[in-house]
């Protein structure tokens, strides 16, 4: 990419104000590299925008020079879709932080972009309700982001992913116009679904400014179990009998493998096995309930999983503190897997259904494609969705097990294809996945997705390279 | 439109058989009719095909031959979206009635477009589930019409509207590609969501041919209470109570105005006043549970209430036939407004919030108006949806109050906007609010549903004039 006209900078600068186009590449630094350093871009100019009317004399801009933006939130995406990999302006939405509006009796609350998840939820939690996305990154990733990745996390079981929790956006589309589609409405059947396109678009289609999110009455009581069973094919008898009883109570319900418990109790700081003896595998769940019934309807599961053998043992949690053990437990299991060597990763969904038949098929596979490989499942088996990670043998050389990623990946995939699943569930698709997905998905989804490409993004300004 | 050429009637047999493409203008009737008679259409010739295989050819050979089609499920809309108003061929999906499959673990239900909405919702209940979509028509509208048009109903506060219970749709293209977008995953973020673009799009996008939908655990306990209060402001207090108490146990929350329930009592059969007194508003609640508390929790909300003086009085139904008797008394409510002479109807929402000051401001403004007019409101509250209907003054000309149906349109619809809200909450666009939708609407939102109806639809054949 060649180097930007001097005056194209300038009329930049004019836009955002001279402090907040970034041209130093010390302090373009943290916007080209994430975190775990999997992806380093390059960038000439930075540009933090505080307005949507900014943003819209970016998108202008850009389109009037044919260049190319990368929109960025908290820069916490795992797949690559945040980076500027071939020297593109970045535009980070992190100025645009404003919470313009809480509705507490329609149950709704108006987020700019750049709010930062934890910020949302803590705002919500002070009308006395709930905003209900929860994720690993929370503290820094933001709604825009969110929104713009479909992001998932642990409380999609109950409440929806991202998408679900938006009534409505404000978009910037690529040649500057804005998109008002905000609303507050739960009916509303005039025209068009627009706004679902550019949820989950990676910001290849517009730029979102700012979203109508849907609040819920906050939980009076929160109550946690751990469980030891025997087989992925329990859990799910369990999970059918705690829906059944609790409902949309039911709000996390995580499958983990036994494996998986013991990395993060052997690698964990101050992590406790909850149980007396060892299990094969485990489930982690949480009922919320707007009243003080959760506790004896977590007894009532558990008492008739009990009885029905399904589950061999389980502990509710006494306290918020073992409560917290139990989700400290659960929350490192990614981090648990780095001082075992290389872990390769996959962030799959399945029909919940066919969890046990995947994760069976999977092991299989994986373990005769490379002999003492080490699968640690875990992940939302509510929502069929695993973090199907694959640990290197014991002893061998870590680069050389990395080296068969995507060999890996292959076999992987093909399970979860052939069983109506997704390669990502939760992730996106960004550069990491960008090439596989032309192979797994429908041929006429794929002509579909160019064609609102093409018509939303004519110049393929917006973030080129990502997703398609 | 020219009489469609006889050798193309003969390649439109050829598809679905001799005895599935009907031209005898006595059996073309049915479909070309409506209940109300509001909209009368005409056609040539209607298709009813069996597979999507079939679908897919005629959309292959409509568009070689630029023939327009009208996609029609139960023929129960509202708006004259399922009408051929200019000699279209029709095409009738309600041999599409496959329930392909039923996956119990997974909660999902794989129904074709032709199936009946009560036809999925006793399958579900035969498998201990429930498909929560209800409304009037659901002994014959069908599944691609609810899905097409988006419907609401009186669940859509829990459970939320038709939109929100589709997992994946299968599709049929104006050109006759199959767009494979049938999925039973919760969470799967491969690209950009496309099957959001055909429901609530009536038809002028593609056919639905099938649909992947939620399934829900079935309701143990069902708790109905109808309550009288002073206004609709007292009303939102109590729904505020009653979703921080219940949360999604809370199925239904019915606003109804004094004189919506006296037409309903004086002209329903068997409608009898649940209440001693007489009261300016109504509630009907209903609370749902998987298990037996539900009844503690409609007692403790109402106590609070009427401790708190929001509620002057309420009963709670003790037996099936006492709720039947509060429903029917709901159900009746728009019959119930014939016998008083016309009535002007909205199908409006607004943000839950403002719904106490829109009732004000459109009351006032339409008596203005129209002196002697009588507002009968009534709804879904929760969804911030009322059915805002207006009886004509007593001992008036009924079609002269009529004949100021756009009149009295203009004066709702100015208030509707102004709070934020949609001037068809449920029903749909069709041919009855095309022509308003561009002044009430996002400038940018209409150039949008523009390019994607050209993109989709190049040739104009898919439910030519609605909508748009």
């Amino acid at each position: 990419m060649p180097p930007l006209p001097p005056e194209l900078i300038e009329k930049f600068r004019a836009i955002v104000g001279a402090k907040y186009a970034v041209t130093d590449p010390a302090d373009i630094e943290p916007y080209v590299t994430e975190e775990r350093n999997l992806f380093h871009g390059r960038s000439p100019l930075v540009l933090r925008p505080a307005t949507t009317a900014e943003v819209s004399a970016i998108c202008k801009l850009a389109s009037e020079y044919k260049i190319a933006l990368v929109p960025q939130g908290g820069n916490t995406g795992l797949v690559g879709g945040q980076t500027p990999h071939n020297g593109e302006v970045v535009v980070s939405l992190r100025r645009l932080d404003k919470i313009r509006e809480v509705d507490t009796a329609s149950n709704t609350m108006t987020c700019e972009a750049g709010v930062v998840l934890q910020i949302a939820q803590q705002k919500a939690a002070e009308v006395d309700r709930l905003f209900p996305l929860s994720l690993g990154a929370e503290g820094s990733c933001t709604i825009g982001g969110n929104l713009s990745t479909n992001a998932g996390g642990t409380a999609a079981l109950a409440y929806g992913v991202a998408r679900e929790m938006a009534l409505g956006l404000e978009v910037v589309l690529a040649d500057g116009r804005v998109l008002n589609a905000l609303s507050k409405l739960k009916k509303d059947n005039t025209g068009y679904n627009l706004h679902n396109l550019f949820i989950g678009a990676e910001g290849t289609l517009g730029i979102i400014t700012a979203a109508t999110l849907k609040l819920f009455p906050k939980p009076r009581a929160i109550e946690t179990a751990f469980v030891g069973l025997k087989s992925p094919a329990e859990a799910l008898k369990l999970l059918t009998i705690a829906q059944g009883e609790a409902s949309t109570a039911l709000t996390s319900f995580e499958l983990l493998a036994e494996m998986a418990v013991d990395f993060s109790i052997r690698h964990g700081i101050d992590v406790r096995d909850p149980l007396q003896e060892k299990h094969p595998w485990y489930v982690l769940m949480e009922l919320s309930s707007p009243r003080d019934d959760a506790r004896a309807t977590l007894e009532s599961i558990l008492t008739r999983a009990m009885e029905e053998e399904i589950v061999d043992d389980a502990v509710i949690a006494a306290n918020l503190t073992q409560r917290s053990g139990f989700w400290k437990l659960r929350d490192e299991m990614s981090a648990a897997q780095k001082p075992e060597g290389g872990s390769i990763k996959h962030d799959i969904s399945v029909p919940v259904a066919a969890v046990p038949a995947f994760i069976a098929e999977a092991d299989a596979a994986v373990v005769k494609l490379i002999p003492g490989a080490r699968p640690v499942p875990f992940g939302h088996l509510g929502d069929g969705n695993l973090h199907y990670n694959v640990s290197q043998p014991v002893g061998v050389n870590t680069a050389d097990f990395l080296a068969r990623w995507h060999d890996v990946n292959a076999v992987v995939f093909e399970i979860v294809l052939r069983m109506g699943g997704s390669i990502s569930a939760e992730h996106g698709i960004g550069v990491l996945k960008r090439d596989e997905l032309p192979e797994v998905k429908d041929k006429t989804a794929i002509e579909l997705m160019r064609q609102v490409k093409a018509m939303l993004d004519p110049l393929q300004i917006m973030n080129p390279g990502k997703v398609l």
